[in-house]
């Protein structure tokens, strides 16, 4: 197992978990910004399990796990597991105007040609995504482990929102594992320079709401959906997503909004010191690695969907 | 111009709109069931647009399309433009459980292999399956043409109608249109082997829903939805897809639901007599007609989206 | 070892024979006739068998197959070996005329593009249609399995012939197994819609007559070869083939036809009551078996063809 | 157009029938035997024709073929279309025995990887070979060209001979031409060690036998089959064929043999004094002229095949 | 002709040669650093010129590049020609150790895989890297102009030195334009902790010396080996290369060196105070535009290496 | 393990040092000089090594090798590795002019094509050309087998000489091996039809010079060189390369010329007769032995390098 610059806490806590070490490998950058790559251990032969979440610095990280993707091809690895525990650009998955590009399936391409021969990854923005690759792709999933959560907090009178139209799918998930109603926040811009109406579709007067992303950016949608909820009547606003990824100045924003608690993942690594009291982190590790363990002793991985 | 034995009428109307004749080609049958072509005019060179709705019979529809672009291949067509109005297996875009194809990517994968150049489509069940393509995809879509009826008709005091969790954003692009609001029809199946709920989220309290999807395939989810509206208080309801695919008993259980008008599209052929008085057919070859004409006079598509 | 729709019965025998559990597996129709498929067993690191006669309905049978090679691709199968006993449009493997297509590449390009490793088939129309795959394909023949048969016959004076003007290579190999002379059916048409004139090549004068080929479709070349036969001398005439293809009416012309005996292998399965008395059907299940197990345990396959 | 070393005559031919000049390039070899190529002239968005008949030296013809496809892709021309009069390997079409390389395959992929856009060719000797291209291939035919020579001469009863099992569907090709029967020379062996036995098979007694071959190789063949169609009662034999490969001893066999004239084009160049007065050379300049100028201009070539 | 973020200035400066307008299109960041692009204007059917340098940020540069050419691709662009200046990650086009990636090759794939049709770059650190690509590549060069340079300076008694033993090649192809003899530092590195020693080899003493590089970093090579030749008895030293890469505090060594005059191509864009004035910037653009104007129009781009 | 016609003593030799024996298989020309190949043993499953250098007669070699890969990969072997030791075209690895072709990539790619795995070869031109593949090589080195016959012959007061511009890292590598300085022969043409002039940078007067470089080819620059050292005050000069390939008069060159002795290895064989006196052979048969078993047993290759 090796891992790259951008998540080496999780990875060390699978290897821990996997009782094994990590590879050996020198990820530096050239005085000009060029990646330089060296594997100290030889993989000849070895069925390699890479870990690289690209998170920020998004390209960087990329282009590091391609170009790590090209060392190991050309030094014999048997099989190139790429484990991505977030997989960035997987909200740019369709032309949503002309002359865009697919950026997601770009990806995809740009993996398989450096020479990925599978990819074990977290909540796509959209499942569709698993259809970008023609390798085996296995596509894990936070929810559970985001539901136990909750279902052990005991929270009574609950529903699950979807924070915007696309979420509707994610939220029912989380309401069938909790038994719990779902509701929607309806976002729509009248005219395009306007801001953004937003209604409350459900239930939700007197009850506790969580709010289910895949991932959390700037936390604009999230926040303001929060408000929305309290405004009209909520008793208490929680919120969950699998990917943390904080962007801007997601962490003042959620700190000052009307959020009780939010619940993430470790699938992006940060600093302990961003990680403020109300954000709870659970760890995808041991998800991880019955993942890999499976894939590596090729058993079925598909009770972990159960 | 070619087409092939799924939707004969309406390349005939596009034909006519383009004010030119369609190619000769002959697809046949063996007595084995072997398809058997041979096109008769010259293609050398051409600018080839390829007209084939996959519908059913599904699987023969999609060996035909196969192997016509290999003939056309093989015949030394400057370009094979495929024209699907309705692509089926779309709805198998993804892994929903271990060990299932996507075969929705296979189908892309096949087409891209016989030699297709671009896809030319309509309303895919997910947008991403743009992505599933390495050649130009001009995804079209015919919320507008049905939106534009329901407009003119003057209905009032309408509710536009997701009728199952992932169709929301479908209905959000309708409703905007129509300056109305959502509501949702959240089904779930409390247990494996219980009957599915159904919860109407939103208001639609005395009014005029219009349930929207992308096809009706057996109808059973449209019209149980229509009913559960209807019970939950809803004034009328109308209902509207793109691709009528109409499987097994799908007009009689329109026919005897409280639906009042279905409008369609005519992306699948159907015998006159199945289309019941209830049910509007309105062309899509207008819409493909220009985006032909702009694709082979290298116009901008980006017009046909505003 | 996995099979699907076509030809269950030969998969049991073969499964009985390698004295294993064929690996379940659900292949189903949805309402609409889209073909959905779900694997049941793990295949992970799998080096998977799977039997599929592409007989008719021919084109459902090869969509099953590409559907069912792309799951077990995404489901980590190590290899995906394809048994066809039978491999249809391996007539289509030319252009006869301009603008025509090659169908048996197509499918070849099909079955590659879709994930499979190697095709396990007998008897293609042209061997030459093994170059058609850039992996391995182990061509086997049935030859010798029908040359066996009228071996243990005892008939005498026999002369092998060739119904078309393109089988003398397979008569003169079962000739030689059987240590006869061969004589060739000459057909040609005059002009265009002049009836195809038949000359008899050979000393075929009061001697039994045993007609090869590899495929009987219609049964129209064979019965009207046999009939040609009797008219200029023939004392008797049997008939063989590895591939009973049987479409239209070919029952009944065999049955009416002076053959008096039709020798087929059960590469394609028929209704028990269409086989009428005069065919005898030979098992190929021993040779796929004995195929199948030297390439699992890595075993030269070249003496089944000695 | 380009020629390279096999048969610059036919190209000059062709080059005046066009009206237009060779395009300036130089093949050489460096002392160890390294081909250098130089393309004097500009070919940058052009559509090449490139000649050359992968004559002997066999091995030193492809990759000088494949060297300049790889200059012409570099130099960005705009289509590389391969001018193969006469495609050796065609003979290695297929594993005859296990653990052979299907080279004529090979061949066709490295042409493709290389760079080719088309290939322009005669007589394969399957015409299955076309399928072993998945870029456009025009097969040409020269028994039209051979078939109206004898036309000409005015034989009169006359048989045309298949020299082997495997050249009935030729025979029977040029038979139709001249509106004559056909007969075959029937091969075995009947041990491995025993010397061939052949057997006329079809009325020669007193007729004019005209033996029809794709290629004509060491002539042990033809020249054996024609003392064999004597010796049984022949009253004079022609022999024809497209390629006159004239390998060994060729000559001074045919020289010597019973053979009365043997008639064969000029896809493949000899020196003039290798052409004793018994080989009357037939051009195919005229015909490959037809064909570039129609794939030039997009024209149908189906014209050249009737 | 579009840009990218690297090097508009240049890009604007060749659109003004051109005498066109650049294309508009919108290449932003979102706020968690993923790369958005939208093409403004339709480019189906175009010959698209798209210029950047893989500058600093190297990876963000080469990701926006990527992208960019998706978009194009699906935006159905004719040829997307890339205009890369200056290609980063060329120094990485070997393994100079074991499990080392060849990154030079995996851009090219990429570049490929993304949908580039071709490469028009200048002075590559090896010349074999157009081999990296099978999509045509011009490969420009940027010494003739340096050369041009000094020889209008009117220096006498000069010397042409390679500042690396991997330079020399270079140095004599400038030394023949301004027909100068050459000299080589010659560096090693006598145990793997010791400090690096450098030879000048050839005669140097009295002359005036031009050191010439295909890039410079950091400039300690080339400011170390300045320093070498003045103190082994060069009268001045002057020092060229193709790319200004200037990483970390090139410019301060550069500032503090001996070296008199640093004369560069302006194929890596620098803020204007990082260009001190001993720094002289000559451009690139009339060598690229004239190679756009051939490229477009089809004529020979070889007269550029004259 | 397998051996093809080039230098099957060094594959007897490998062999010998493997203790195992050549796998058997028939490489033959059928008369018109097409290649015959059969493998004679099952390589079902197996990891094979096969050996072959692109000697004399070049073209005739590189046309066995793709053939036999063919063969093997249709016989299912597992790995196909191509064990190389002198890699023909590797010169050719860049267009030097315009329209040229860039003939060693060209052949990496129809390796690949025909469907190598892996290719182990010694010294290439430029070793850029290991990244022309996209499969693993193993870029083995002489230079430390040559340094070590020089380091134990004891000679005094040595440089190592490039023999031309491009051969100074080369000389550089050698010489830190050997702790010696280097020296540079530069040669250039001051006009087109001017004879070479050739200048000595570096000091060698009174010393004993050793030539390096990759190959002696037709030996004009290494004889002319020594020539020039000898004239300009060396005491004697030495020449070593790694591949011999002594084309045209080369032997007799080297005899008549200056050199005292010239080492090289046994990638390319020669007649024992053409090997005089002053022509030492070192044998690189343990250098690939080691490789072979290393990649066999996957284990790491990089000792070799050390």
């Amino acid at each position: 197992m090796f891992t790259l610059n951008s998540n080496s806490e999780l990875a060390k806590e699978m290897a821990e978990y996997l009782g094994c070490e990590l590879g050996k490998s020198s990820v530096t950058r050239f005085s000009d910004g060029e990646i330089q790559i060296h594997i100290d251990d030889s993989v000849r032969g070895s069925d390699v399990f890479l870990v690289q979440s690209t998170s920020e610095p998004i390209n960087e990280h990329i282009m590091e796990l391609l170009i790590m993707i090209d060392a190991l091809k050309r030094a014999s690895a048997k099989n190139i597991n790429v484990v991505m525990p977030y997989f960035s650009y997987a909200r740019q998955d369709r032309k949503a105007r002309s002359r865009e590009p697919i950026t997601a399936k770009l990806i995809a391409n740009l993996l398989e040609t450096a020479g990925a021969s599978r990819v074990i990854t977290l909540d796509f923005h959209a499942p569709q995504a698993q259809g970008f690759f023609d390798i085996p792709v296995e596509h894990l999933t936070g929810i559970p482990i985001l539901s136990s959560y909750f279902k052990d907090k005991g929270l009574e009178d609950i529903v699950i929102v979807a924070p915007h139209n696309g979420g509707v799918v994610r939220a029912r998930k989380m309401a069938s594992l909790l038994n719990a109603p779902i509701a929607l926040i309806d976002r729509r811009r009248p005219e395009h320079d306007e801001s953004e109406i937003m209604n409350i579709i459900g239930n939700i007067d007197g009850k506790t709401a969580i709010i289910i992303d895949d991932l959390i950016d700037t936390a604009t949608t999230i926040t303001s959906g929060a408000n929305a909820l309290m405004e009209r009547g909520a008793k208490a606003v929680y919120a969950c997503c699998t990917h943390p990824v904080f962007s801007g100045d997601a962490i003042s924003k959620i700190e000052s909004s009307v959020i009780k608690e939010l619940v993430v993942t470790n699938t992006i690594l940060h600093p302990q010191d961003k990680l403020i009291e109300k954000i709870t982190t659970l760890s995808v590790a041991p998800l991880l690695v019955e993942a890999i363990d499976r894939v590596h002793n090729q058993k079925a991985v598909s009770p972990l969907f159960e």
